[in-house]
């Protein structure tokens, strides 16, 4: 390639983003950064399990500092991306700015003030964990080295965002949960007490789900819609309920796949590992595949069920 | 551990490299490194989405600034790190680097040439998630927050250096984006347009898988291989179809494992959750898992099918 | 929100560390650092493949400098951790830091001194990767590109610190490695040599689960325990064999799930993608779900079986 051809390139990229008003964020104002979200993200963390997350030495001599700190600094950049995130979405409204920076300080009060409320939930979940995981020797365990927790934290607070109508940044914060744990929950989810996943990779608990408190799921669950609704131009239906209601105290083993809106795992069911249902289960239902087949090689008998219990 | 018992651990390791020429890169020349190749999928990301990844304030007066820029950081950096693949492969001969060098420009040339066909096609999947998800609120969600896209961006870039034979580049980038997304689609698979994977996770497209237009994955899909054919020395057969082909419009839900070389997923078929299969079926089939089995607690009757349909 | 707000969310914060002993680490000395940890495990990558993790230009030259810098530090990083690791379990004693750091030493020792022979069986690894794969075109694509190789190899070096009794250090390691690569491995496991994990993303290997050599997992498989036996106060007992044996030469395909601790899978077994399972099978044992359903659009026949096979 000769030096020469530098030009025609940029020239085609830019006809790329001119012939299409998709894919590209050129004069035009409000987009939050998903980096500062990310920072916001990691000051909840510090806030919620303090000493576990950032500065270790905290003694009752220093932490009033340190969290005088930490709130001073969560409180400017939640309130810059969430103002961000309302403009965003109101980018066409002339005098936005001062209705979304009025709004999104309101919304940044309510959520701090929240803050030690979300954290006894919180404290819950990291019960569960231990209480349901033989392999958990400590809380400190599950609080460093337990995805499942890391996904419900940021969840939880994600919930509140999207609750109080902030749009795009709850999303933001999901998928880099998402990403570092591999369980994907949709802020919009309704999530109970006691929560606990177990490994979480694979784990996705779509927008409108409903769970009680005290549900375990495990790897590779999916709580998600059966197929999409669409209008008359043929376009999905967005706002139906189309996740299923999970009962308080049910457990869903893993990979088991549970679809639909109209679908309720009753109160202390159990389902199987590798499950796809997509109708209601009464409570205390245990719902389980059909066994596998056995054959044994130079046996040349016919496949027999392998037994099978949950 | 006294101090004197370094020099013993050091050359213990020392001898541990000597010992087997596997598993070490001593005393050879060429290899590409993983952080530079991260630096130019970053580099893309930027020119298909500008605004979203890197720099937010664009407008008509500064782009074609930051596209020069952008361009000719990738140009260089894409250049060298092809060169170290091609040089790597053919660490044997002894004139290579010239030889490489010319190929690697040759290459670069080609790749960016193609950017603005490959970002219409990045344009269309944008749109086929938007489409596909009612959970999606806007495109700009989509760009932000869907793992899926990445997964699918890095691809489309990746698969262009595999049909160019670059080698070990294509699949150091599928891996950044398998780690970052959970979805393995391997640069040499060959997929259609308007395509959408949704949650990502556990997904794997083998090699030779071919995909048609409009196809939809959802979570945990494996596109494999059933059994790897041996040579007469035990060693697995390399470089022969051994991945499914998925017609046009076919969607295949959470967790349906699919595999085989000659095994066809029909045109605008639907595969359950959870099914395994590992032969054809035809255009407009739907394949489910038999029902799992329903008891209830306290309830002596034998266990009767869970009702579902898909 | 006014600034004068701030003063008492920080007293509502402050309030909810006092209230509750959980969830903080306020007061107390001792805790392991992630980070530090995360910095050793990239030690170890770059001890046992030089060249292809850190720096590249090595030579006969310069690798004893390199490997004694590497050694060196690692180390001291290796003997703190540890010593933080085992101070905190025994938080409550006087003593414990020259308790502590003793023993911290010497088991940094033993695990350096195993070092070589870990690496032994680390290529060995490798070579199964390569060998088990038809899409790999090197060893230099497995080290550099294979999830799961990079998951068996933090394994096996989490797994020394586990049988030597050092707490959490090995926890947070193969949570590092799960969020890399997806691939949740526990250290207390017990694997043989030559181990493959294809793709990686979903795979759960349970605390007592016992794998014999040449075993090969596809993504998505879980080796777990069944349900949790209870004490007397309805908390789950720690220690037993929970988790299944794998007899050495066993295939599991993708999304299989087996349970159970007296579950063995036969030596030589294949178990197919999607099973579940929770009871055994012998030696040579093909295990494989029931055929899902077929029917096709605009045709009313009764659903049939698709065929398959593994």
């Amino acid at each position: 390639m000769t030096d020469a051809a530098l030009p025609s390139l940029v020239d085609a990229m830019l006809e790329s983003y001119r012939a299409d008003e998709r894919g590209h964020h050129i004069n035009k104002k409000f987009l939050p950064s998903r980096d500062e979200i990310i920072r916001c993200v990691q000051l909840f963390l510090q806030l919620f399990y303090p000493g576990y997350y950032g500065r270790q030495d905290l003694t009752d001599d220093n932490v009033r500092y340190h969290v005088g700190c930490l709130l001073s600094e969560l409180r400017g950049a939640l309130a810059k991306q969430i103002e961000l995130s309302l403009c965003h979405q109101a980018e066409s409204c002339r005098d936005c700015t001062n209705t979304c920076a009025g709004e999104a300080k309101r919304v940044t009060d309510a959520l701090l003030t929240k803050l030690p409320e979300i954290r006894a939930n919180l404290l819950r979940d990291v019960q569960a964990a231990f209480d349901g995981d033989p392999a958990a020797t400590s809380l400190d365990e599950v609080i460093l080295a337990y995805p499942g927790l890391l996904a419900v934290t940021v969840y939880r607070v994600a919930h509140e965002l999207y609750v109080m109508r902030v749009p795009l940044m709850p999303r933001i914060m999901s998928e880099w949960a998402h990403t570092n744990t591999g369980a994907d929950i949709h802020p919009g989810a309704e999530i109970g007490a006691s929560f606990f996943i177990d490994h979480a990779t694979g784990i996705v608990v779509g927008e409108t789900s409903v769970l009680g408190a005290n549900v375990k799921l495990y790897q590779g669950v999916t709580l998600g819609a059966i197929s999409h609704p669409k209008d008359e131009r043929g376009r999905v239906i967005r706002g139906t309920k189309r996740h299923p209601t999970v009962e308080p105290g049910a457990t869903l083993y893993a990979n088991a796949t549970v679809l639909g809106g109209q679908t309720v795992v009753g109160e202390g069911s159990v389902v199987g590992g590798g499950v796809f249902m997509t109708k209601s289960v009464p409570p205390g239902a245990r719902v389980a595949m059909k066994p596998p087949e056995l054959s044994v090689r130079g046996v040349t008998e016919a496949p027999r069920d392998v037994d099978f219990e949950i």
